[in-house]
């Protein structure tokens, strides 16, 4: 639900929150959730699913665009991204180890959708998309499946949870409890109204470098020790602006602004991918001419999405903290949730 | 004139060529010329000037890509190409140390023009693009002035030299006495027909490398020794077609291509630059409105302007090599031409 | 065996090839083939192993570099190479629906021989890289297992053969039957003799631009139709002279060089990637001290890896067409050799 | 002086700054400033020179990376640092229409300590970086010489002011009087001691967005109507810990971690470039020997300088601030200091 009535929360928005606060309140945007937990083989980790549109994907692609800020992570289909701009399967998250398995669901999945694939045209290029949670899951043991990729898919809606669940269970954020955090704000360009959402998958960060509305809140709260900045985070960007892929990629490169907002130093071992998509201006598969018509914003609104990004990256990392509760994983290593360090209830 | 009726040069073309088979072949592309000849100081260089478009460029910018083939060169403009995807100004080709004054003069040429620049809008961005041209030219003395980029700029027109004229008058490439090539091809787009045209400064490669239409002359012609491979290439692409910035990119990409059929390695000392503009889709500098439209090129098309990039690339060095008649430049630093080496009349 | 005493082929070399003009002529490099055919499933396809490293490359990273010439290919763990420059697994080559299982077993395989991974250190970056072999291969029914990946990097040695095996069982080049291919050259940089090798994965390319050392082979034989360029062409390139991350991508750019002396033009739908390591200063897991020493060539050397990059890929193509024999694959799609082509005895 | 004993000022330093908290606390470096008022004229800009080591740069280059945050600017000599990795000529900061001017200077300046240059050697690579003054300052009268260039090259010493002075003199940052601001680390890795600086020429941000150590000040403070974030910011990175060119290009983007922190948001307007050296493992123009021998810090030492150059580029932001005098510009645009703004005495 994002973050709604948290007074406590004392965020800055310059502009309206969606209905929902979430990335799926951009128009056609669903997502999904498979969550895994067998807590006696030390398992806590699962995939979420992002469906960009509800059609065929493949057939009607999405302008998009790929921007590593650091590139210690082991995400899939960014290159071919980058060449044609443009996004042709959903968007699965998952664990690192988990990419392989998500990669032939999601081929899969497309191959099943459309039997021309391999046969009569190309192949299709699936986007998955990483962080590590071996500190809190039991990564070795490779548990995730091919139905568990399905399953997120096909669970996929407008409403999903946020915190410790999906590719989010057995994340951890400024060492604390991270996962999954979302929020989305609504743009006024030139008097059209448009929609841009951020879903965050949050695995980054020490906890002394924890900054909450501007206010450090690791330096404060003396309960945790020091560690290293490690581990990763996955941004996706969804609008339906019509932005070129160039400015697609602009407004990717504004994730770091987000996420610096949050004390992160953006660490060596961090893996942090954002990958932006477009539900405007929808490319066909098969050109039945050579000319696509289009409609592009003009480069002086682009403030606009700027900041937007800036709002929603850094309020889908609190909305990752407040959400998920806390969990002990495996071997007994721990998180606990920002409620119980604030002392609120949970 | 390009190369028109050269039927010694066995080239194969898969397209036809434009009238002219040269850039300005692209509808509203002008060329001008400023040759500066002062055997005496043993001074040969100058000034090219590309114009993209007739009317006042900084009102109606044109879509832009720039891509660095080998970046040991010291062109400038090209950071704001790639971010806003669009060129605000004609292009300026001179030697290396030419560059600053160059720029200088493209400025007062556009603040010239737009009263606003600076005051109450933005600055504007120089393109200048640059080899270096101190083998046959006392690049020392920096003889080049602001009037001598006003009058290239001055004298673009449809019709240009190629050779050993305006920013290649002191150029040499393979070994030989380069400049300016030119060279077009008409592409059939799905029935339409557009235009692109490609504008080189050669300045690189060795002898021993030339290779004309596959044959490797320079291991066949043992006039000349060998030497390292230096130098550089400015390489302009334009086009009628309406591609996108990341299709423009994409097209420049295929120069290398062009330049490696000629026989080069692309050597380390070499400054390998291209510079792609569409004359379609112009972008207003002020915005009246927030959204503008479009026509793009279909990705399943692109193989059409990519070969045209590739074989309008290689013609054009051909054709500089062609055109240049042979120079004694400074401290007797000799150029033959090819048509020298080829025994050819000139 | 590389191109050994073809003479027929007229090959310029600057340089001296290895003893065996192969990649593995680079000390400690091996490779490993796993060829799959099973005709009455219209299946042919494989893959390939190139081990950069005898002992445990997690423990020993390697530097490494990868440049996307056109990034229309779905190759997995490029990011993390160019931001820490360095390899920590082996490499493995496919089809493209099988990435996703190469990277379980790769992650398998390297669970097997680090405990500590995932557990008390990080996890691991797999490498795979691939192309579409479709054409010729039933790619839908996914034939790969982990077993096949483990089977080619058992298999790794020395000594390994060229044309339709391992992952290039079912690829095709030029419309002709393609697969692996690969060349080496000695480098005198100094006086010290370093030596640096390509293999390549050939799936590119259409038969009309098929260039043999300068001729255009596709224009003078008739037997085959014009066809569009499709397809994909993965390049591998070793050394063992000391070069730098930095440097490891300038010679990756040359490769396009290579590739265009066969004719190509980097087509639209060709995924064109190169990835380049150096055996030497190897980078340790885990740091003893915080600085590491090391030796690296003076740019104003970099020429003579670049002609050689230029060499052993333009060599490694022709060698993957000539090596390769004639298939008749799924549905009876057939790709004839080029020695059929050519006449040329088998 | 940096930003020394303002205890008003509640900077989290997570580790020791040195001696004067400037740029020059890393040895050899250092910074001269040319500060040009001419207020009848409207005239306020200037020329700030940064000389990263003391004898002959284009002998002894030094290790360095250039970073584009935000690519709207105009600065030169980019490409090629990304190219060669390294850096030989000091660097110049002016405003966007005095680049040609500056990079005529520094050619120059090379030329007359260099007889080599253009006749037996290359050419040399200057480096000139800018932000638009032209609030402030009359930008379109081009008031600044070759002269005043040599006189902040002159002027360079260990010792340099902050604030409105040299290229800064005409600045504008959040609304407020910008300009110079430097700040340093004092680096531990693993026992060896490395000193980390930044030296930024501020130019960019919105008064609303202005965040001083996690403070929307801002928004507290509503002397100041709201304005669009546009201008730029130049960012210079000094290091004598051994990192190379990837390690450079590392800290480079953590730079943008350093301005979120302030509140920015990286606007379209924006040019945002980062310049990072470091003096040791210089690399010689002539090369004696093919193999360069050098240190380099083990990859997981790197978040000790990302977090210094975090917090150094956060402190010099302010420190401009801090540091800036009121100024009443051309046409009486006026911006007042941050001092004024906080009640603070001058």
């Amino acid at each position: 639900m994002g973050i709604q009535n948290e007074k406590r929360i004392k965020l800055k928005r310059s502009m309206a929150c969606g209905n929902k606060n979430l990335i799926t309140d951009v128009p056609g945007v669903t997502v999904g959730h498979r969550t895994i937990r067998r807590a006696d083989a030390g398992i806590f980790t699962g995939v979420t699913a992002i469906l960009p549109r509800k059609d065929n994907l493949f057939r009607h692609k999405l302008p998009a665009a790929a921007h590593v800020i650091n590139g210690f992570g082991k995400s899939v289909g960014l290159t071919q991204v980058n060449e044609l701009g443009t996004l042709e399967t959903p968007i699965l998250l998952s664990n690192t180890f988990a990419v392989g398995t998500c990669m032939n669901a999601l081929i899969n999945y497309m191959l099943a959708r459309n039997p021309e694939i391999g046969l009569t045209t190309g192949t299709v290029n699936p986007l998955v998309l990483e962080c590590n949670d071996g500190y809190l899951n039991t990564i070795r043991s490779m548990p995730i499946s091919e139905q568990d990729a399905f399953a997120a898919l096909a669970a996929a809606s407008g409403d999903f949870a946020e915190g410790a669940v999906g590719a989010g269970t057995g994340m951890n954020c400024y060492s604390l409890k991270g996962g999954i955090g979302s929020a989305s704000r609504i743009m006024d360009l030139g008097g059209g109204h448009y929609t841009l959402g951020a879903l965050l998958l949050t695995n980054f960060g020490a906890f002394h470098d924890l900054t909450i509305c501007g206010e450090r809140i690791g330096e404060h709260t003396l309960s945790l020790p020091a560690e290293p900045d490690k581990g990763s985070v996955i941004i996706v960007l969804a609008t339906d602006a019509p932005l070129s892929y160039r400015q697609l990629l602009r407004i990717s490169r504004r994730a770091q602004n987000g996420l610096a907002r949050t004390g992160g130093i953006t660490g060596n071992g961090s893996g942090e991918i954002v990958l932006a998509f477009s539900t405007a201006n929808p490319v066909p598969h098969f050109a039945d001419t050579p000319l696509l018509q289009g409609s592009f914003l003009h480069e002086d609104y682009m403030d606009i999405p700027f900041r937007a990004v800036c709002e929603c990256v850094e309020e889908s990392v609190l909305s990752s903290l407040l959400h998920a509760e806390p969990l002990v994983g495996r071997e007994k290593h721990t998180r606990k949730s920002l409620r119980q360090i604030l002392g609120w209830s949970l």
